[in-house]
């Protein structure tokens, strides 16, 4: 009796679930902090990751969510209402700052002005609330706080000077009060294996293409120790003694049963081991996914093309996961580096902005700030650089309000981390990456970290702007135009035509690689001689290093786009993923050097299967061909206005959709013929023809000779006929 | 099948207890990151307060642990052996940097040089091991971090250069595998009322005195809601309608039952209400506490005095928990002004230094600083005293060299809140508290804060020589000395002969009031003449306002002492504490004001019972009576030198005993003979004599006429015969 009541009580403190819907149910959703629940989900995906059975956690510091948290809204009601409340945490509800007894599963609200308030403690996940009245609902209007500061003195007088920062709640798709935030789980499909093998006491399943999720043992006997051998390829499923990943089950059914694996994995192949007197009738999988669908598409005159396309959307629906992870196989972690790449190719795929901002606030945690993004350098500028792009692509400046404390305070973390000559170099504790590459030097001040510091500078400009802090915004733009000059000053050598690597004790080295080369492309840093230049000396030129990684392909094809060499790009590509295609792969990988062969592919860190076979980065095709074939990009946040430049790089057609914050621009476009139409903002299709091109009722301007400028206007679709000069 | 396998994997993932003790355990206890526990703990303790059935949590902001731990030692074995091993969290072990499979409850480490490390990732309480060997066991000796910094390059090549920064583990006294941190309870008693009478439907027991834990109800029989009144006072409990907490529970036992209350509450009267139909045999309880032994002690010749030192001790005892809170009735908060005091009682009696930094740990929770503590200015300076004293009392470097970054981050934020004449004063949502006293101006720069500044920078100062941080030693000793120059420059008025209360527009107010002046005194900031013009104009001045709060008492009557009144104190003593056990307190009270009658004395903030009878700012003769009439304190820190300078203050005898870290000095004292004896420490007994005293053995020097300083060394029982001028 004790303990009954005991835990009738605990539940009620903990977990209140006392309604099961109802018809006055209209927009509200489960909210929370902004950036708890995402630093929450953030430390349970990264401490799933094991190496050959041994639990492998991150190496850089996990914050934590505030476990008290107040929230609230004013209403002015025309009647009385009552109102549902669900709440993960331990609680108390104010009706205009009066408590109301207890835990109550329901609240009645007078008609009339009031203030309805929550306060949650909550140490287990993040507090959470889910009000469901008639027009009292919570959603992102409401405003939370962690410290309210509200005090009362012996008289019982309340404190007349406020210094709480409110902001507003954040919100995702949680609209089902039984599903609460911290119940968050990805979908689940079953999948069969498309080939079997067994032999003795082994059994392999291929279940034909990359994949992830728990596998499934079915109608399992015996008793003993059963072993689950992962492989993303044959061989490192069948080499139990070094794949990276396994299970070991200690089983003991009663009677036949089906088990599944405790975690998720990914895997190709499943090699299972069991013990003599154990047996399977059969394996087959879970697949996990996160249900975004795809908004965005491309399809052109070559297959092979085509192939890469869709290799590439699945490689990059596999690491679309809670957040954008680097690999499905070895960390799923969020690295910072890895997730920028996948920003960009979300928006001309899922244009799934909430994936986008989870990942952001994940990567950046709370202060203080205590290293760099993942302890990498780079990766904290392509912190601010993934800030910049999601601005320019959603316009979402509430984001950028609410998160801009948290900006300036990584800011102020790199600016009190430059030299004496105010550069970035790397200190005790930084790791200085750039890229995978052989003897690449990180010593002294690296024109790459330069540049992207000074990019970052820029972003914090414009944010400081949108967060209403002139100050801030003259500050950080004196700063980035001052670091721009010095890159120039420091690392442009005029013989080379080129940014040199580093400067080292004072001294330009010789060393030429395309980083920082290429970041200046498409950062439009360069003059236009210095464009050429760099075009002819480093990224046309086979004697500077070449990359590996298709991590820096992205970016060194971006700028050769961004040069206008898409037919040079095309071959590329061709080359490159096409090349890891024709090796069987089924998502691309995290590397790939068509110089190698064999298992040579399988290895890396020094492991024989330490590669992984499907990394996000492998998916950049996805925004090459929407960005820089298709063409399509926003020149104001959010596609108020944006650019269609369709670019052939030899083919005979290409055709697609690139999504925008809450519609589409559709494109297709051959050497005679575009089609396109939008169904928000305004867009400027820009042709170069040999004619003036012909269109129904559009306004067609020349830009410059031979290069059409054509109005698109909303929900309107356009034939035009042109004569493509390619 | 599935779900106990996955049952069964989880629960080795998240607490694994294989072991039940072994022949090897010597020392072993369970460790964890410093701090992180205390504010985990503090956490769930602060969340329990409800007022009259709401949950009333803190309106400051609540931190949170470090989800990921990383432990390690280095150990070099003379033989091979085996280490149980038990973690709170999901693990890995390595030994040298090598991972060991899965979640072992066992390791073999070989002979030899050998590293220990387990990395822990936990999210609903505080990442903690226990790892117990013959030599291999886990203690302070380990070091941990929460972000390690290691990574390895793409050839498997780990990083060179280390950024991490390593701490002492912290561990308290769990010394059982079986009973984890998360685990911790406070122990329990059972109690009976003193007297219980029924009248229809309520039952009242009276548990004869103040007392604080669950309700048990015996022999409950029948069906309906039970209700619950507590009552420090019996008006109080009577009062169902505006007592300050209450239970209801919701009751349908199957049979004749016992329960117990869901919340440990603090009352002397119990007001049981049931539902007819419903019965119950008795009413009991079961007390909860800190099982912590007094180390001190107080007899004198005046019974009076006895009976307010032992309700001091019992009332200093109820407040004594998880944390120094400060009462048990209402808040069971830590408020940094309160602990403050209790820190110092501590040391009088019971001299538990976990207590101090436990609660020291809690209220500083972590960076970034967002608020004074508790929201408080004055608070946040007590913090930075209770860690001088602590210093003072316990010489224990440890705990200042690693929190030496969190006390300059707190005190960077003080000094970031100066006014532009460099002097602290009230800015949006800062708390100004000082006192509760009517009328009581929070206007400009009050002196008071201004002192408490600058004893807070000395306080930084020593610390900064403690961390080996020279630079900063410097520059808190500069600001310290600047800080007291401004202040006898701005608030010290020669006509007055004190300290004024303000500075307002650049203006000396003409208000006196006793704060800044007392606690100037016992600073030891004043001259001799500004001493006496203090103590006659201020101190001994009826016309200044009153202090009506034990808590300011407590400062009050030091500053007395300090200046040689105790026969004096001791008659305040007597009327104030005194005055409230006339009035039948079993402990006691957050405010006592004489002119009162009847059940005014049970208000505050507004309500009938609002004020806390249990309060442990009322427990301060505690410390005066030890510190100020056994006399004894620490000379150097952690009593390697102590004075002790008995003052009868018209008793006619006074005996005790005080706390040193590692011992005891015990003390009789009467006009005529002294005995006296200390088990560490070197000690200075001042006495003043008419004649030269007599003592067996001891080194015996005048100090001025008629004051005799004898030498008291450690393990040596002195008698001594003197005439006291007293």
């Amino acid at each position: 009796m004790t303990i009954k009541y005991r835990h009738l009580f605990f539940l009620s403190m903990i977990f209140i679930f006392l309604g099961t819907g109802s018809a006055f149910a209209q927009k509200a959703t489960w909210i929370w902090y902004p950036g708890d629940f995402e630093i929450w989900l953030g430390n349970k995906m990264q401490n799933r990751r094991t190496e050959r059975g041994s639990f492998l956690p991150p190496f850089w510091k996990l914050d934590n969510h505030y476990v008290l948290i107040d929230f609230h809204k004013d209403f002015d009601l025309a009647e009385p209402e009552r109102a549902e409340l669900f709440v993960e945490g331990q609680y108390n509800v104010k009706i205009d700052g009066k408590s109301v007894f207890g835990y109550p599963g329901k609240i009645s609200i007078p008609a009339g002005k009031h203030r309805v308030s929550l306060k949650v403690f909550c140490q287990n996940s993040v507090p959470a609330i889910f009000v469901k009245g008639r027009k009292v609902n919570s959603d992102s209007s409401w405003l939370v706080t962690y410290e309210d500061k509200e005090w009362i003195d012996q008289s019982g007088k309340a404190s007349d000077q406020s210094g709480t920062n409110w902001l507003h709640a954040a919100a995702w798709d949680f609209e089902d009060p039984a599903s609460p935030p911290s119940a968050f789980k990805l979908s689940l499909k079953p999948q069969s294996p498309v080939k079997t093998e067994r032999s003795g006491r082994s059994i392999l399943a291929d279940f034909g293409k990359e994949t992830f999720g728990f596998v499934k043992l079915h109608g399992l006997k015996g008793k003993g120790i059963l072993g689950i051998y992962y492989g993303e390829s044959r061989e490192e499923a069948l080499d139990t003694a070094q794949c990276e990943t396994l299970d070991k089950l200690w089983l003991k059914p009663d009677k036949k049963a089906d088990t599944l694996s405790a975690l998720t994995r990914a895997f190709r192949f499943v090699n299972i081991q069991i013990e003599p007197g154990m047996s399977i009738d059969s394996v087959s999988m879970l697949y996990e996914y996160l249900p975004v669908a795809d908004k965005g598409g491309f399809r052109c005159s070559d297959e092979e093309i085509n192939r890469i396309y869709d290799v590439s959307k699945y490689t990059f629906h596999l690491n679309t996961r809670e957040f954008f992870i680097d690999g499905i196989k070895r960390d799923r972690w969020i690295w910072s580096g890895d997730a920028y790449q996948s920003y960009l190719m979300n928006y001309y795929l899922l244009f799934d902005s909430p994936s986008v901002t989870r990942t952001l606030l994940a990567l950046r945690g709370k202060d203080p700030v205590t290293s760099h993004i993942n302890t990498i350098m780079d990766y904290t500028f392509y912190w601010f650089m993934g800030i910049h792009d999601y601005y320019e692509y959603t316009g979402d400046k509430t984001f950028i309000r609410q998160f801009y404390p948290r900006m300036k305070s990584l800011m102020d973390y790199c600016l009190s981390r430059r030299n004496q000559d105010g550069m970035m170099e790397g200190m005790a504790g930084d790791w200085v990456f750039i890229d995978w590459a052989e003897g690449l030097s990180k010593k002294g001040e690296l024109s790459f970290e330069q540049l992207l510091l000074a990019r970052s500078l820029e972003t914090m400009a414009t944010s400081a702007a949108i967060a209403q802090e002139p100050g801030d915004e003259a500050k950080y733009a004196a700063l980035a135009a001052e670091l721009k000059k010095k890159i120039f000053d420091q690392y442009w050598n005029k013989d080379k035509q080129a940014l040199v690597h580093s400067f080292v004790n004072g001294q330009q080295t010789a060393n030429v690689t395309r980083y920082a080369n290429m970041f200046g492309i498409f950062f439009n840093y360069f003059n236009e001689a210095q464009k050429q230049g760099v075009k002819k000396n480093v990224l046309m030129n086979d004697q500077v290093q070449k990359i590996t990684t298709p991590y820096m392909r992205f970016y060194e094809l971006e700028a050769l786009c961004a040069l206008g060499e898409q037919q040079y790009v095309l071959k590329e590509m061709k080359d490159y993923w096409g090349g890891m295609l024709k090796l069987g792969a089924t998502s691309f990988w995290e590397e790939f050097d068509p110089g190698k062969k064999g298992t040579e592919h399988l290895a890396m860190y020094g492991r024989p299967y330490g590669k992984s076979l499907c990394h996000a980065w492998g998916a950049s095709p996805i925004y090459l061909l929407g960005k820089y074939f298709l063409g399509i990009k926003p020149l104001s946040p959010g596609y108020q206005t944006y650019l269609a430049e369709p670019v052939l790089g030899g083919l005979k057609w290409i055709e697609g959709t690139v999504p925008t914050p809450k519609g589409l621009v559709k494109l297709y476009c051959s050497t005679t013929a575009i089609r396109i139409s939008a169904t928000e903002g305004t867009g400027t299709l820009r042709i170069k023809s040999k004619t003036k091109p012909v269109c129904n009722g559009a306004l067609i301007k020349m830009a410059t000779q031979g290069v059409y400028d054509i109005e698109i206007l909303k929900e309107k679709e356009y034939d035009i006929k042109y004569n493509s000069v390619l």
